[in-house]
């Protein structure tokens, strides 16, 4: 076996082990990993290392690393507290590539000296330039070369088997649960690691290594924290190279979960519409739950080549074609609107009280014509609205020739490479179909959610980023200062972007020559000062100014109460007054992780309250701030409702491509809201009235 | 036995049965009821009817009805199409209580025909007093009397026994689905029905006989159409008595469900909001999917008393209870906020490093004491915050006691009468804790799915309406007709409701007396016309008008704006100028099943596109409006932000009261549509400026 001498690929194909900690007893946990590795086949040399026994679970020990000949690869440490931190520092000089601590109690625990002693086996993993996984790791486990490296009791409860899944997982339940939850349905999973506290290598650098193996056709993570976004995104693009799905199950997108994070793994998760923008462009589907985590995986596993997510529903009953509308169109999922062609073949083969428009009922008739799905399938596949299909079985008993249907039904999947799905909740007709490799669900709601979120993925991986990004460019001032509105409209006119007809006078005569040029029409007038960013609460603008006179008196006024309110005086803004088909809000901000986002959605005073906006990462391209407003709630009304004309959606994602932009290029931008923007009908543009803009 | 001489009751305990098409064949329809009966123990007596054979497995038959010495209780139809019909009339001459058609091929189809054979049929049964199930029934199951009428293989698949469970449904399948997916979980169902096409009797009537079964404890349904909304409140009555929870779930939610029921049953299912409104004030559940139906039979089961949704989640696994704290807020249960004094006690019995805040971590700590759960628990269920409780168990096997925690759970539970489920993905681990009556989720999720649905209900039927009321008051008027806006205001006004002060002018005078009456202050002028409901559309809105003269000019121009579009003049209106905290939305019209319903949500120009809006039946209590308006997305800014004052939602609720009222008093009013309604400061009230009013 040749040894792979990059640590990261050490650790899932070592050449030896050394167990720091390894016990006779094999439900210890330095017992088990010597257990586990003699049991699944691990090739290379075992060294278990015991000062006081001469052999262990009938290998023979060595009291030391340093009383071996050569250098291991991997170094497992099983031993508690101080003498942690003592077998990281004589691995790492006795140069082995990589160190597993599964020892807990440290970083994790919050307390100085936990803290402190991760840190040292930090700085010593570092020194020798030896990779640290860990501390308080469960471990990790490799089936395909059996380097099972940890303690996991879910291996002995469900037997391994390698297979195409690979588990990679922050926690060491999250990391059992799905391994278990799959091995009990069959499925062989590869690897199954748990990083625990990723002092040095983190869940996102064991994934690109995992990313690397070719056996791997899905990657599903558990996470808790990102602190290392550029990481994880390495790995999605050696991922996406090969066609390779990662979904991930992040804890902490709540309050309270962040709470719970917080004090499990001592980190913090971050906004979540952060992350969801984050695993988005990285073509990452983020599950919600532990079923969303799992309950695709059959559907990744088969060799599809998904497109749209037009559905067919065909079945032997009407409830289950009614139920599958519903699951469907909660999903958004249309049903394929068949051709009258596909109908008229379908309804030949049926029997005339079936239904062949879709979804195709046809009827108890499969009793006596055990060949329905078989003729039926085909008619429909071809019709090119058909992008996927449902099979329903709600009961089938005697008289039922379910083999049939299966063989049907997986022939067909197999010619026409379209997703196919089967809902049958009896065990014994399940079972049939599965034999024949088919993805079966107990019921169409749960087989339609899978079906969407598999489709979702694709089109999700289709659209992914390709170009590398770099995140976190440093932390955002902690004491910004917020320029007037002029300066602010001055310095995004600057950038480009189409900022209302405006003049900033300081006298009357210029409010008055302002209204001569900006008219005819009404103007506005806005009292400007450093100190009221927010300036309708202060009572500083006035509206609806139509003549030369009341604009010069609205100036008088503005000044005067300026100085009542005891502000610093910075003008009086006189400015065309917009109008807006729609009042959006376009944003820009330093997030300490994932570096400049950007914010598009409905404008208003209840944002905060009623939010309907959508959150990129920046720079962005103007095709992904599109696909963020076609997200929107409000989308529905932008098109175009009610006899008005659609709005300039384009010129929205311009703007918010271009704020982006500005705040990506400049590190001293700290945030950019401008809200109200003035979005008017398609071709005349996005307006800006007013903005807050923060420098640091 | 006694024989119940009640027909509905009849068929649930029949003393005699005859099936007309009886089979030697146990595989096919007219021979299962036969099998059946004689295999789950029906005690009465057994009449196979059929003219060419003596006997049928081991019964001796008779020729025909008109054969037997006595009338029976029961006939079963199983002969095909106009047979059927002849069956029917002869069961009616021979004076059955009860007839149930198996035969399908008759209203369903929507074939001229078979709606006519259909209609015979409930002709010749109305005629004797007979009453008739079907057709297209797949037939009732008791399997407390052994009165199993009917033909579902599901039954010969998974064994039946009888339990606490009742399942009525329309459709076949969606009998024996939730049948079997219960038996396959160890549970007992009792009855288990399928009514076809209710022609005569209604699943809702049924439903009612089935509710007074005092075995029973749980009903689901399922349905498709609710063209009887009388005899399911009917039954839900009978259910809340004896305090016996109903869930439904009804296909065609969604408009291609509601396509695929046309076609699947004939019926249209009815708009989605209103029968929301029906099952919520009825205190039935509506269940969205299969899995929604039946995933939380077990907890039904329970004999909690269950109060709020505060949640405890206890874990040996800290990413458990981040997921758990995450799934909660995604269902809005908090998690209980423990005291200070509950902590502590909790972190003395807990190791250093766990967490003794709710989420509460034991850690691994659990496999060195095996009794840390049943020390913690007892001193969590004592506060007063907590409500419900999850214990989430990710991985046990050798080392932990599971046993002993289950034992320790159940103990606790038994002891509190507060709900308590396990998540425990382990089929090991979940056997332990099911063995001991407790309910077992494969993850926290899913528990939490569950639960929130439990305690939603709860809540539900605390606050069903206790009161009777009569549905559907007839249809509409076809052709209503729309009152001019100054008859509108009148009209509401009348049953007072607040309207703006206004006048309706004739002449400019009367629009410069009516400035004069209602000023100082702006007013508006707004053009009548019979022929423009839609005023702002025709510019027939003239705001801001601060001087009489300006009043005067703008009667001017709306009189001459009317003439020039060739409408009908019906005066101008002036009227004063409302400003609103909330523009909100109330209006009332008359639903062809379920009579008047009332709609109050967010008001402005989009609501059909961006709705927020609630729908209830009408007359309705203000505590049942306030609970909608509570409902709503924009609740959370009606209360107060941004430092602006809570709206005043007593006077949105009485507007909706007042609205739904007028509606339910007078069947000619047809629609009433106020967009917007004034929503002010609490106590400032709500006032109407402007009204749509249908009069049929």
């Amino acid at each position: 076996m040749p040894i792979a001498r990059d640590p990261l690929h050490a650790v899932l194909d070592p050449g030896s082990v050394a167990i720091i900690g390894a016990s006779s007893d094999p439900d210890k946990v330095g017992g088990r990993p010597v257990d586990y590795l003699r049991r699944y086949g691990f090739g290379g040399v075992i060294h278990p290392v015991n000062p006081r026994r001469d052999e262990v679970q009938g290998l023979r020990t060595v009291p030391s690393l340093a009383a071996l000949d050569e250098p291991v690869d991997v170094v497992l440490v099983a031993v508690p507290g101080a003498s942690a931190v003592e077998a990281v520092e004589a691995a790492a000089k006795a140069g082995a590539l990589a160190t597993i601590v599964m020892t807990a109690g440290f970083g994790e625990t919050g307390s100085p000296e936990g803290v402190a002693q991760q840190q040292r086996m930090l700085t010593a993993a570092r020194a020798a330039g030896m990779r640290l996984f860990g501390p308080n790791s469960q471990g990790l486990a490799n089936f395909g070369t059996g380097a099972v490296l940890g303690f996991s009791t879910m291996f002995a409860e469900q037997p391994p088997q390698d297979g195409p899944v690979a588990v990679i997982s922050q926690s060491g339940a999250m990391c059992s649960v799905p391994y278990g939850l799959l091995r009990r349905r069959g499925i062989g999973v590869r690897h199954a690691h748990a990083t625990g506290n990723d002092a040095d290598v983190t869940v996102g650098e064991l994934a690109a290594a995992v990313a690397a193996d070719p056996q791997v056709r899905l990657i599903l993570l558990y996470l808790e924290n990102l602190s290392d976004p550029e990481s994880l995104a390495a790995a999605a693009r050696v991922a996406r190279e090969r066609d390779l799905p990662i979904v991930a199950l992040m804890g902490g997108r709540s309050a309270a979960g962040q709470r719970a994070a917080k004090s499990h793994t001592g980190a913090r998760a971050g906004e979540r519409r952060v992350i969801d923008a984050y695993f988005a462009e990285l073509g990452i589907r983020r599950a919600m739950s532990m079923p969303e985590l799992v309950d695709t995986t059959e559907l990744y596993l088969q060799d599809w080549r998904p497109q749209g997510r037009r559905l067919v529903v065909v079945s032997n009953s009407g409830a289950v074609c009614v139920l599958a509308a519903d699951a469907a169109e909660d999903r958004a999922m249309p049903l394929a609107a068949l051709s009258a062609e596909t109908e008229e073949r379908v309804a030949a083969v049926l029997p005339g009280f079936a239904t062949s428009s879709n979804p195709i009922d046809v009827t108890a008739a499969l009793l006596t014509d055990s060949g329905l799905f078989g003729k039926v399938l085909p008619l429909v596949a071809e019709d090119p609205d058909a992008d996927a299909f449902l099979l329903g079985i709600p009961v089938a008993g005697k008289g039922y020739d379910v083999p049939r249907f299966a063989v049907d039904a997986a022939g067909f999947a197999a010619r026409t490479g379209k997703p196919l799905v089967v809902a049958a909740p009896q065990e014994s007709v399940a079972e049939e179909f599965r034999r024949r490799g088919m993805t079966v669900y107990p019921d169409e709601s749960t087989a339609i959610g899978a079906l969407d979120h598999y489709l979702t993925h694709a089109q999700l991986r289709r659209s992914a980023r390709t170009e590398p990004r770099s995140y976190g460019t440093g932390a955002a001032s902690p004491d910004p200062v917020t320029l007037d509105e002029a300066a602010a409209l001055a310095r995004l006119a600057g950038a480009g972007i189409p900022v209302v007809r405006h003049h900033l006078c300081r006298s009357r005569d210029e409010a008055i020559a302002a209204f001569a040029e900006l008219g005819p029409g009404a103007v506005v007038a806005k009292g400007c000062s450093i100190d009221a960013p927010h300036k309708s609460e202060h009572g500083l603008v006035e509206l609806g100014l139509i003549t030369a006179d009341a604009t010069g008196a609205a100036y008088d006024r503005l000044t005067t109460r300026i100085r009542q309110l005891g502000l610093t005086f910075g003008g009086v803004i006189i400015a065309e007054h917009v109008r807006a088909l729609h009042e959006m809000v376009v944003g820009a901000r330093r997030d300490p992780t994932f570096g400049p986002v950007v914010l598009v959605g409905q404008g208003g005073k209840y944002v905060e309250y009623l939010p309907d906006v959508q959150v990129m990462l920046a720079p962005l391209e103007r095709e992904r701030a599109l696909q963020a407003i076609g997200q929107l709630r409000l989308a529905r009304v932008l098109g175009g409702v009610r006899g008005e004309p659609a709005a300039d959606v384009d010129a929205l994602a311009d703007l918010a491509v271009r704020v982006g932009e500005m705040v990506a290029a400049d590190p001293g931008l700290v945030a950019i809201d401008i809200n109200p923007v003035m979005l008017r009908a398609a071709g005349e543009g996005a307006v800006i009235v007013d903005a807050l803009v923060l420098t640091g």
